[in-house]
């Protein structure tokens, strides 16, 4: 059995063996006996429930419905846009037989359905009045992946892809742009992950997308994570696939369209983003369990009755304003209990014991910093709500911190080598060329995470690695 | 265009084609570019999200947990239990390559995910202190389909599949009985579908399984559809897998185990069950709009202006109660939005116009009967919902009688015969061998359904094929 205080690999010892640590000794994940593939074990996925529901009301509050689509796709249909194809083909698991027979054509799992979608769509748009069309799908999806790490990087994962046809190319881009903003909303107010919202530059766009906006988080290695992406397609990609609606002038036209996403990447960000050296740390409003009670047990079973009594009804009054809460009620010694939920990342443990019976106190300890307070159990569930709330904010807080002093401004390439080498955002001039991507790359293994929306682009000076002219202003960084 | 009012066959002129209509009348789904497979459009998708919503809080409360398995389960896997691949092999799409990489090892698109998740367990399993380990997964599942039909027989369809581990055969096989339980709670309550339960002969049971539990309902056209099951393995699948515990007395041993599914067929026997020559019909509890409101808008503006904004009054009274209801604007005729709402089976349609205004009252149309009420708009909210209530209660009745009327007993071959080719299940003595089955289906296309559990089971008499001594009352009927 491993020891569970000690089975975490510190941070800073070993970034990549802490991750992979934080999710064992919270049950969160494992590798399958499939290549890349991974096992999301209950309580991970508990996370992308919760993951899931927010988001899926928030689509719906757009007017965004929800369809299924295939698994597979005729592998003909990923040859009709040049980019896509180019993109994804190396990376597709192929279907070519059935049982011992062999197919007529061979089938691919979907590494995204664009092209099966985009042919449905082609059969379901008539008329102008059909627009927009706002569909969205919650499925599994396959990129075959060498280099798998749990969550971050493997071949099948869990998502949702969004595909929506416009009337206008302004529209859709605005829709596109809106969709990014869920998702960093979403990030924000529910992961407490501060993002940075942006544009890619044309090397790191989607195949066949005319415009990529990403949302980008900071890990605490600072390295970066792209969370989210939303693409602009103009009428391209519906072109290519013969979409078209009759206008009001009885024209055929082409619909400018987008797609989005997001996946269980994100809870691989999420642990990177909050997490310490005793495990993993959630957000309450991600949280699966958001308090967990563990009574002070003794061998008095009297005085055990009356604790339990009393814990009981604490759960049933939490549970009643809303809070998720578990009640450990396990023949267990306290101290394995709160080592158990400390790296399961619960953020308030509750503590009540026979002394506190007297007193009608029970004892809150936050996850996030540790700290432990003793409250009269007549506020007890206002003290809760605003306890988990006040976490909340601080996690969004110290991640919003850390992200910016870890965010430089530069104007030499000294600078900016040196400021990428300690593992920083770098905000610096670019000359837009994919030339100058390629060689920083290269040299420094960073790419450009995105030009921000936030960062004003009325750009002059020189590329920080060209010496030539400037176009935008670039975040660069390492990334996952 | 389609003619709106007339694109549905009648069931009494071509049952088959009947349903597609339905289906393609209400846009709920079509055939997919891709062998066997279909697209779930918005609205056939909205009525698995409510199916999904109502039996995942019915899992939980059991104390089952999701999480999820791999999709691809390498070939190997499936040969370790020898009936088990015998039963799936020829149905299992393959993927062989990555790209133009040829595997070393060929991956199949799981069927069901026993083997990929047996594997697991056997690690996660411990000591019987692990036990029940009750665990669920939501997912896709694919076995190659000839003669697809959408919703109850398509190449890849959506289900959830239980898999459980407990300490004895017997705790195991009564929760393999509860969860069939589940089922048939949830199919009466909220499909408003009758449904038998009973168990598999050996013939039909699920292989490798002991015992395979089922539910059985009746289409209207007197033919069966399996709409879900659960199975008890015994200890033989986990032994297969090398799943094991460490028991109080020190010693290894294998668990008993289970495994339950519903597919998105269900929505197929939905269809079949409760709709008519108008087009689909869906019970209250299960319709993702449970209302819709249909004004009458005339060419006065002034009057149009006070009608919307009554009913706009009404639907957010209606969605304060709970209730899914619809508000339809769209500048269209009167008729033509009555036809499109009936094809989609929405339980009540509520009419308001202008003369209505005057009268503080409004029409509540039943979609199940036809039959409209003028209601009093003060005790609109109460009348709405006793009515939803009575439309569910309805179809559940007429459905049962239906079912009843169409099961009858029988003694001789003859009376068999005659009862099978009228459409009907038909109960009678059966000897219990492979033989007998095999030689019905073969004359007369009709199979064993269940040994209903609410037949008594203490048969004397004579087989009603071969003559030999009976040991079953069995349900034979035809099926899909």
């Amino acid at each position: 059995m491993k020891d569970s205080s000690n089975s975490i690999t510190k941070r800073s010892e070993d970034f990549s063996q802490w991750y992979l640590d934080v999710i064992d000794s919270a049950d969160m994940a494992e590798h399958a006996p499939v290549r890349g593939c991974m096992i999301i074990k209950p309580y991970g996925y508990a996370i992308w429930e919760n993951i899931q529901k927010v988001l899926d009301a928030k689509f719906k509050e757009k007017g965004v419905q929800n369809a299924y689509f295939p698994l597979l796709i005729p592998e003909s249909f990923m040859t009709k846009e040049a980019d896509h194809i180019e993109g994804f083909a190396p990376e597709c698991a192929t279907v070519t037989r059935v049982g011992s027979k062999k197919l007529e054509e061979d089938y691919i799992i979907r590494p995204t359905s664009e092209t099966i979608i985009y042919d449905t769509f082609a059969k379901w748009l008539e008329s102008y009045r059909d627009l927009p069309l706002l569909i969205n799908q919650w499925c599994n999806v396959m990129r075959w992946e060498l280099r798998p790490r749990l969550f971050l990087r493997t071949s099948e994962f869990l998502w949702q892809e969004g595909h929506t046809c416009h009337y206008t190319s302004e529209e859709a881009d605005n829709f596109a742009r809106e969709m990014l903003e869920v998702y960093k909303d979403f990030q924000q107010d529910f992961m407490a992950t501060p993002v940075i919202a942006g544009e890619k530059t044309e090397s790191e766009r989607f195949a066949g997308a005319l415009r990529t906006y990403t949302v980008e988080a900071m890990m605490q290695d600072g390295k970066a994570v792209q969370n989210g992406t939303s693409h602009f397609f103009g009428t391209g990609f519906a072109s290519h696939f013969g979409v078209e609606f009759l206008d009001k002038d009885n024209q055929l036209k082409n619909p400018a369209t987008t797609s989005w996403g997001v996946s269980t990447r994100m809870i691989g960000s999420l642990i990177m983003t909050h997490s310490d050296d005793l495990g993993l740390v959630l957000p309450p409003k991600i949280a699966p369990i958001q308090v967990v009670i563990v009574p002070f047990l003794s061998n008095k079973e009297d005085q055990n009755k009356e604790v339990l009594e009393k814990v009981n009804q604490i759960e049933i009054d939490l549970k009643k304003i809303g809070v998720a809460t578990k009640l450990d009620k396990r023949d267990m010694r306290f101290g394995e209990k709160m080592f158990e939920w400390e790296k399961k990342g619960v953020p308030v443990r509750l503590e009540f014991g026979p002394k506190d019976m007297a007193k009608n106190q029970c004892v809150l300890a936050r996850r996030d910093t540790g700290e432990k307070t003793v409250v009269n159990l007549d506020n007890l569930t206002q003290e809760v709500s605003d306890l988990l709330d006040k976490i909340q904010t601080n996690l969004f807080d110290r991640a919003l911190k850390y992200q910016k002093e870890k965010t430089v401004e530069v104007t030499t390439w000294e600078e900016f080598t040196k400021a990428i080498e300690e593992g920083n955002f770098v905000v610096a001039n670019y000359d837009g060329t994919k030339e100058t991507e390629k060689k920083i790359k290269e040299e420094l293994k960073a790419t450009t995470r995105c030009i921000p929306f936030e960062i004003e682009q009325n750009v002059s000076g020189k590329c920080v690695y060209s010496g030539n002219e400037a176009k935008v202003r670039v975040i660069f960084g390492r990334s996952y």
